[in-house]
């Protein structure tokens, strides 16, 4: 079931987006097929609670037309080779204002649209917050909201974004664990 | 922190990829930016249980470069403003080969990635499981395979695909709530 990339051409490159079109030849019956995604340098999110409340973010979601989306902090990473701890340690900084003590990757890499795209995204679980020496606001649109944890199920049912919605479900989990 | 969408152009458009430029205004200061981003016409993905089995498939998945990937069964809508779960009735015949007395909506719908593109994904919950009339194989490299629920936390731990991951925790809370 195995297959092997032939040949890879960027078809369209953009400011964000480049679209690739490779060609694949299938071990079992050597047929070729093209496919076409878009190239992604890769995400983090943070689940960053200090105990009581999770961090979140509320900012304009152009490409979906939302003027307010509900999500972890989270980031870009800025070259494909980028260290995706280092990261979300900026990330936190710049978008919530907080560093943190104790980092553990709660699940990742994973994909966000396995069939049309290479984003992988690693989700880290963030506590131990302190508050970040300052950091240039990347964006003046994002609006922080904290939600107490005892609502974490009234907030899973809000949120429409997929990165936080695993991020939140796996920590719900993992508070469930600890009882 | 709202926005208005002032111009939308098609700046690629390929067999599965279109990429679009579009021109938005803040309404707190009248700033104007691009945002460029992908339309996609939107999936489905349904979490299939007989009570005691999930059923998954593995697939090569060539836009990660991954020879197998383990996902719940899904597909794509056919156009944009296809019912989703017509779409999801006919691509759990088509994958699985089943039909589904029960169907719920789990979660949905929610943005895959919402930084980069429109795609919007609706999750079900298909019980009641029967062999579904026969039904042309979309693709013949699609593998079924079946996971004990009992089993569901290491099956989770195994998951890369954002979807599945969404699909099963929400499944555990389920079974967890019915416990």
């Amino acid at each position: 079931m195995g297959f092997k990339r032939i040949s890879s051409d960027v078809v369209y490159k953009g400011k964000i987006v480049t679209v690739y079109k490779d060609t694949v030849r299938y071990d079992d019956d050597g047929e070729e097929a093209e496919r076409e995604y878009v190239g992604h340098p890769g995400s983090v999110a943070m689940v960053a609670h200090d105990g009581e409340r999770v961090f979140l973010v509320n900012q304009p979601r152009e490409p979906v037309g939302e003027q307010q989306v509900l999500e972890l902090p989270a980031g870009k990473l800025d070259v494909e080779e980028e260290d995706p701890l280092a990261t979300a340690k900026r990330e936190l900084a710049e978008e919530i204002g907080k560093s943190a003590e104790d980092w553990e990757l709660l699940k990742g890499p994973y994909y966000a649209s396995v069939g049309f795209t290479n984003e992988k995204v690693w989700i880290y679980l963030a506590t131990g917050l302190e508050d970040a020496e300052a950091e240039a606001d990347e964006n003046e649109r994002i609006e922080i909201e904290t939600v107490p944890l005892a609502d974490l199920d009234a907030l899973i049912e809000r949120v429409v974004d997929a990165k936080t919605l695993i991020g939140l479900e796996l920590l719900r989990t993992r508070l469930q664990a600890k009882g």
